[in-house]
């Protein structure tokens, strides 16, 4: 008889990674292995912390000016939100109130359809070809609006920017949405896209390549006019949703470039070095360009199992048990070399490798 | 031609109050004239930054808990979020997806109509009689869910328990929302309800009575089946939306009372002395449970022009020019003594009282 459960919105919420708490090696939420910049933890040290009885900055000006002189782009060309995930989710809500189903591949980051599915936006999931890869042509249809992970997730294959350009190009009615979470970790970024078309947004994340999960700081780049009228629809949300040590904390990790160069270069390494450990035990993959690996065990195992076998060593790792298509690989956050190494052994131990 | 622009959601955001950067009196977004509590700063300032590096708790754990210890109720009756504007924001996704019309008063917090819009929901404005007051059985009738902010905004008024109640008794096929921003300035909680009623949401903030407006944090407390559809649905827009130093933060608040009281009872003394002096000058006002007061000046007096001249003075205070029939009143937040006394003083050279 309870009238009001009929108004409540039905959804099913997007599954994010376990997050156990104790000692465990925890390579299943692509977080970064090392710490935060020195230098942010000096600004959230010393920030004023009086000043918290205050509304943060309404529009984010100290960071979007760290970011603006940092990418050498316009503040207008930026918006910042509470972790990308956030950004994306107002992104939906802003550029796809059309009727015409939106675009994006059956397998990438599985809050896509979430995110249209809450909003009640249509869509429309093109499949991946055989090697996992984007066929471009899927998208040069009718459509309303367009989503690409470059590089995709959890493929961990990379586009080109000429493949991310044509996208753009062929949809000239659609806003397309170019989700770069992973772009730091060897890619070439579509950000120079902006100045030239109208209907691009990039966005980013410091969660992964900046080592702040933990803070929630996320961005987008575009024209001034999407900027502008995604910033409408988040005051229309939440005036104020970076509080301020995110905004303390976004500024100082942006400003200090060396540390961000010296743990991506750490994480590529150690990337490489896991690749070629997998390999060896015969697990199939291909040469990622993010902070994780994503890969199919030897013939004869089953991801699922590993996975599990994994988790009572204390080692955790992701598992997808759908799109189908996936769901004989393993997606594994890069840990540091100390963290491979004990997934390795394990990885040996299990397959008999 | 941009096709794209047809996609594009159009809103009418909601308007802050200023944030001016300087020396200024600043009465004008009901922040905490008094810091956060030292063991607020202590808990930053200790707090574990390389944690920093992974995502914080799914569920706001930490702080739910203590939120549940300290108001004696169940972790499940309790959803945290970025203060209560994103709280209220996920409270109108989730439970007004039904086609009937939700109800709120026509003066209230003016946000109610613009997430009803955001999310397109359909909504009716219930006016409030002569004296400002909520008018009960204007919410008796069908309706898609009811919202009523208690103390209401920008008013300043109280509704009793017992009013609320009968609304919520009202309304068994609606979830009724109270929004308790104020609530703690003098008001009676409407939380024991929970316990009764199955359809009753209480939304709560950090930002006025803890001095947090920086950190974002607002929660709401409900039945568990209500806080299970509201937490589904905020995992369907951002899985981690509480970064970490907003959970050290808040639970830290939560734990010293003894400061909470007595900063709240600073601002009521010093409201109390303020109300006063206002009538002294000719203002008109009803008692306020808040930490603002709402006040018309003197006949003769337009409050446009004091708002004005009290911003030449560098004092901001909060003037709405609509709804039309709150454009002749001035929204004042309780500062210190220091700034009450400034701004009164202000008020005698510019009223010649």
């Amino acid at each position: 008889m309870k009238g009001f459960l009929d108004n409540i919105r039905r959804v099913t919420p997007y599954t994010p990674g376990e997050q156990p708490s104790g000692k465990v090696i925890k390579l299943n939420t692509n977080e970064c292995p090392y710490p935060p910049s020195p230098k942010v933890v000096e600004a959230l040290k010393n920030m004023d912390h009086e000043r918290l009885r205050l509304y943060p900055e309404i529009a984010c000006e100290s960071l979007t000016a760290a970011l603006a002189d940092y990418y050498g782009i316009k503040q207008a060309q930026i918006f910042a939100g509470v972790g990308s995930d956030d950004v994306l989710s107002m992104c939906f809500l802003t550029f796809f109130a059309g009727k015409k189903p939106i675009l994006f591949p059956d397998i990438t980051y599985s809050f896509y359809d979430v995110w249209a599915e809450v909003y009640g936006i249509p869509y429309e999931k093109k499949a991946l070809d055989r090697d996992f890869g984007i066929i471009a042509s899927d998208y040069y249809g009718e459509n309303g609006g367009v989503v690409i992970a470059n590089p995709n997730a959890p493929t961990g294959i990379l586009q080109s920017l000429d493949f991310i350009e044509d996208i753009v190009k062929h949809n000239p009615d659609s806003v397309v949405i170019v989700d770069e979470a992973y772009i730091d970790f060897g890619g070439e970024t579509a950000l120079p896209l902006i100045d030239r078309y109208e209907n691009v947004i990039v966005v980013r994340t410091m969660s992964k390549s900046r080592a702040l999960a933990g803070m929630r700081i996320g961005y987008a780049f575009g024209a001034p006019d999407l900027i502008r009228a995604l910033n409408d629809v988040k005051y229309s949300v939440n005036s104020y949703t970076m509080n301020t040590p995110s905004l303390i904390a976004g500024k100082a990790a942006i400003e200090d470039d060396a540390y961000f160069r010296e743990i991506i270069s750490k994480v590529i390494r150690t990337r490489i070095r896991g690749e070629e450990e997998l390999c060896k035990l015969g697990f199939r993959l291909r040469p990622s360009s993010t902070n994780f690996i994503f890969a199919a065990p030897p013939e004869g195992y089953s991801a699922e199992d590993i996975f599990a076998r994994l988790k009572e060593r204390g080692i955790y790792v992701r598992y997808f048990r759908q799109p189908e298509r996936i769901s004989d690989h393993l997606r594994i956050t890069v840990g540091t070399d100390e963290e491979m190494k004990a997934l390795i052994t394990a990885l040996e131990e299990i397959t008999g490798g």
